[in-house]
């Protein structure tokens, strides 16, 4: 790995930024939307452009309705008539007044528009109910925008809005910057795209079609010049291509290891000039940028979290943050600027979670909402205020706690959106106190007095209640056909996928365990999974002897399975959402879909309240 | 105006849902962003597919290293050597290691990775200084998504994160529902297009101009019809046109008053079906949703943001809300569900406020971020939590106070994007205590002791800095060459635009008129006006003889200034936002600018910190 001096993010920022707001153009308004405006756009004609009726009704000289009252209405000669759009010079005197609809320019000598509502009108008369104040519902000209009035700044990024606010002024064309356009090309021999076979030692090509749709997002236009492989004439061959077709050439997956000498090698050979090589930044150490026939070439990292980030902080909105409390403890990596992935959950205020499984997992692309800059000088990021800058994110129903296939079966009979996030029992009664999570799954055993709702009392829950849900079989999965007794007998000669601390899964092991007086440290445990999916794959794939977990997952890996105990499977509901839509949605199709669990008679119903 | 009965929001929504979750249609997944799917997306595949190093580095037999540390390095044999996508069967025993790459399979036997940071090659021998844990640096098979997983829901609105997800298990195509496309037109005898020759009477057509950046946003495609006059006929002919071209046909300003019923008449001669003429919204009332050959056709309101609204609450993500505190009092219309515009600010946690000068204003329109909805049965909106439903926010520096000419000059200066409110001082004071200023220009005079200070302190400020910003000159605007005395000794006989409450014009006013013993209520104010401009402006037009206001304005409208005296407009900033660039900037711009004020020396430095 060849890098020239690190540098900053600034710098790369200022780079792209430079290039971007480089060449100006002229554009329709209706094509001007997400584009960034180029001048400052000041209104030529006052707004309303007359004075106007705000109310269909009767324009009169406020004055002569003064003693108007319900039982003695005043009333007026009405000699003439006026609609939005017509224009009519008309003027009128003291005893006289005008019919008029809303948006129609009010006669000279009006002072007020009576609304219809207050008037009663026969053939050239119209009788008033009610006195009127001189100037009510007249908008005046240049009330609302005045000639000269500064209404857009430069560099505003454009809105439907703006678009509204520069037809109102009558801008048929605005100034904006240059659309610039992107030439993708993924680079690895790994690399297979999607819809082709997947052969041994091969992954499918992700990155190119996160950027092309957050570029197409963006308002920017693509070309997509496919895979190249690790060879530096073909992606020397491939990036001539792209400076034929676009502005910028932005090549993913070709940074890491030996492959970012290739992309800098390839750029040389085109005469073209190194810029960066080498960010203090995390991700995106190796993120390359170079100027070719003054066209830009940039080399993002290659896994999918890191490319979308490092693509997001150069070309991305940046003003697009939220505000929310940052959850858990994160140290970071001094000396670089990090960008945390990390999912948003609403509560009563936002809150976000670190994505920790690492940027490699398609898994944390799928979950992350944004990210968090740490600057390169904090150490650690404890519960505190911070912007989250979001890639895109919607809010949906938030189930957190612990995980169960159940669940997936009722939001699809359901038909509802929801965010599922897998943090165990605990964590799910936690998130519920915090008012984050509106519905947590959970089964936790305490051994005297049965399940979760002693958990529910020693917690101190008070802002929700529980649901009955349904009845698990846990127990040992395995491959062979063993009896309990076998298995207990020569446990100590397993190997065995447990479950991560905190689970309830994990916490009946240990109570079996205990029972039979076995040591669960001196057991040959060879992973402790995080759910119940990947024991019964462990196990499937001869990783582990034995697993413990539920009989549904043994079930779907055709395994055998040796029951230990049942146990409910219920659910935390936060009692403010309890009315909400989605909720209820959520508890009918608990109560009416077929799920693979036993569901007891009270299934659906509330069981406890805090 | 004759309504059907008036129905509920939720029917035309749901007439609404229906219909775009009709027809599905199959499309590749580049071009599947902002759609929604039509399918329960399952894995066919383990991500990844094979075990896989997550680093570059040896892969090893974790045992063989056990021993191994700085001082006495285990040396292990390098049998061979596998990149990422290559295809090796290699299986190494204990003593043996392979080289790999991130990315690159697992060879058999191996159950570790060492970093190449912790080695060294010496030919085909490498030194191992550190142990390592069986699984370290290797993401197992199926670890991230398993075959047969649930990865994306049906009815998901695709983000480009979710194309990813796509191509990474391998999907080329995906169903999701078809696509429609709108047809626009504009109905008004009163409207004009953008670019053309504005007549009396006339206004330029603003909603087709926002529904089209809108509805492209929303990543749908429409075809536009132009404008049509108020005549049955016309929109008829424009109606089925738009039937040939798209699948919705949205008719807007054309449903107020009379002109509902041309569009009710349109559609039944076109032998079309009336669904809703009618809704129990505000605003929003006479919205028509009807059914012609089996297409929709919908009327919205004229006023542009209740345009927008009202498409927004049809068509819009309505998950795209956003938690705030809601700022002040609104008294809501009963009986009806009400969308309150609203505009956002950021501070320590996300403030709300009402926009309430109209949806016909313009400035309603560029101010809003949004609404709120209000429902049916409540009455009244105190200080409390409520969800704004977003048009779209971009966050920017915050100035909120009196308004002056000199920001817009310091902004361009300094190529700020800032969203400026204009609430007077005493509102930047309050909103910056709330932190949700960033800025606030003020000028408040305590007779006594001065400008600015006196008023921090009484309202106990404690988390803003002032910074001295420069001197404006108060007086009368008129038209003639008047003298003061003059004008004291008539002041009874003219018509005056004053200022509103609170304004610190009209306290500099107020404050003049009690030297000169002169009762404010005696004189003839003609209207109290919330600008300096719009103060200008009417006496420019002859509504008023004599204006109060700052110089520069009068000198902007050509007219006389008569002096009665100076003051400090300072600038009040947050001290939390104190440090950030964009405050500096603007500090840095208000010492740099050409103002059309005096400055004084210590211009742009602390004068007072709470």
């Amino acid at each position: 790995m060849r890098y020239l001096t690190l540098k900053n993010i600034e710098e790369a920022k200022k780079i792209v930024r430079d290039y971007l707001m480089g060449d100006v153009e002229t554009v329709s308004i209706e094509e001007a939307v997400n584009r960034v405006l180029a001048e400052d756009v000041f209104s030529d004609i006052d707004i309303p452009p007359f004075d106007r009726a705000t109310v269909d009704g009767y324009a009169v000289i406020a004055e002569d309705t003064f003693n108007a009252d319900e039982d003695k209405p005043v009333e007026l000669k009405v000699i003439d008539e006026i609609r939005a759009g017509e224009i009519k010079n008309i003027e009128i005197k003291r005893g006289e007044c005008v019919e008029i609809a809303t948006g129609a320019m009010i006669p000279k000598n009006a002072n007020a528009v009576v609304m219809v509502e207050y008037t009663e009108r026969e053939g050239d008369k119209v009788k008033i109910y009610k006195p009127i104040a001189p100037m009510e519902n007249i908008q005046f000209a240049g009330s609302d925008v005045m000639v000269g009035e500064l209404v857009l700044r430069k560099n505003t990024l454009l809105t439907p809005k703006d678009i509204g606010v520069l037809a109102a002024i009558g801008r048929k064309k605005v100034r904006v910057y240059k659309k610039l356009k992107f030439a993708i090309i993924s680079t690895g021999n790994e690399l297979v795209s999607p819809g082709e076979v997947l052969e041994d030692g091969k992954i499918y090509d992700i990155n190119s079609y996160t950027l092309m749709s957050y570029i197409k997002n963006l308002g920017y236009d693509y070309v997509f010049l496919g895979i190249v492989r690790d060879n530096v004439e073909d992606i020397k061959e491939k990036i001539n291509k792209g400076l034929g077709l676009a502005d910028i050439i932005l090549l993913s997956g070709g940074t890491s290891a030996g492959r970012g000498d290739l992309v800098e090698k390839a750029i040389e050979m085109l005469g073209g000039e190194i810029l960066i090589h080498g960010l203090k930044i995390k991700p995106g150490k190796p993120t390359i940028i170079g100027k070719v026939k003054n066209k830009l070439v940039i080399g993002l990292p290659g896994y999918p979290t890191s490319c979308l980030t490092v693509f997001d902080v150069l070309f991305g909105n940046e003003k697009n943050l939220i505000k929310a409390k940052f959850r858990g403890r994160y140290i970071s990596a001094k000396g670089r600027v990090e960008y945390l992935p990390v999912m948003l959950v609403k509560g009563k205020e936002y809150s976000c979670y670190p994505i920790t499984k690492g940027s490699g997992a398609i898994t944390t692309l799928s979950e992350a909402d944004g990210y968090v800059v740490i600057d390169e000088n904090r150490e650690i990021l404890e519960e505190e205020d911070v912007d989250v800058h979001l890639f895109g994110y919607t809010s949906a129903l938030n189930i957190i706690g612990s995980h169960c296939i159940g669940i997936d079966i009722i939001l699809k009979d359901a038909n509802l959106q929801a965010k599922v996030i897998n943090t165990g029992s605990l964590g799910g009664i936690l998130a519920i106190k915090r008012g984050e999570a509106d519905i947590a799954g959970i089964h936790l055993l305490d051994e005297k007095e049965g399940y979760n709702i002693p958990y529910l009392k020693k917690y101190n829950v008070k802002n929700a209640v529980l649901i009955r849900g349904y009845i698990r079989e846990q127990g040992f999965i395995l491959r062979e056909d063993l009896s309990l007794d076998e298995i207990i007998k020569n446990i100590h000669n397993f190997e065995i996928i447990s479950r991560n601390k905190g689970a309830g899964t994990r916490i009946l092991f240990e109570n079996f365990l205990k029972k039979h007086n076995i040591n669960y440290n001196e057991l040959k445990i060879v992973g402790e999974a995080k759910t119940h999916s990947s024991v019964a794959k462990a196990v499937a794939m001869g990783r582990a002897d034995i697993g413990i977990g539920i009989k549904t997952v043994a079930d779907y890996y055709k395994l055998k399975f040796i029951k230990i105990g049942e146990e409910n499977f219920d659910f935390l509901i936060r009692k403010e959402r309890f009315g909400d839509d989605d909720v209820q949605k959520f508890i009918r199709s608990l109560k009416r879909a077929k799920l693979p669990f036993k569901k007891p008679e009270n299934c659906g119903e509330i069981i406890w309240e805090g």
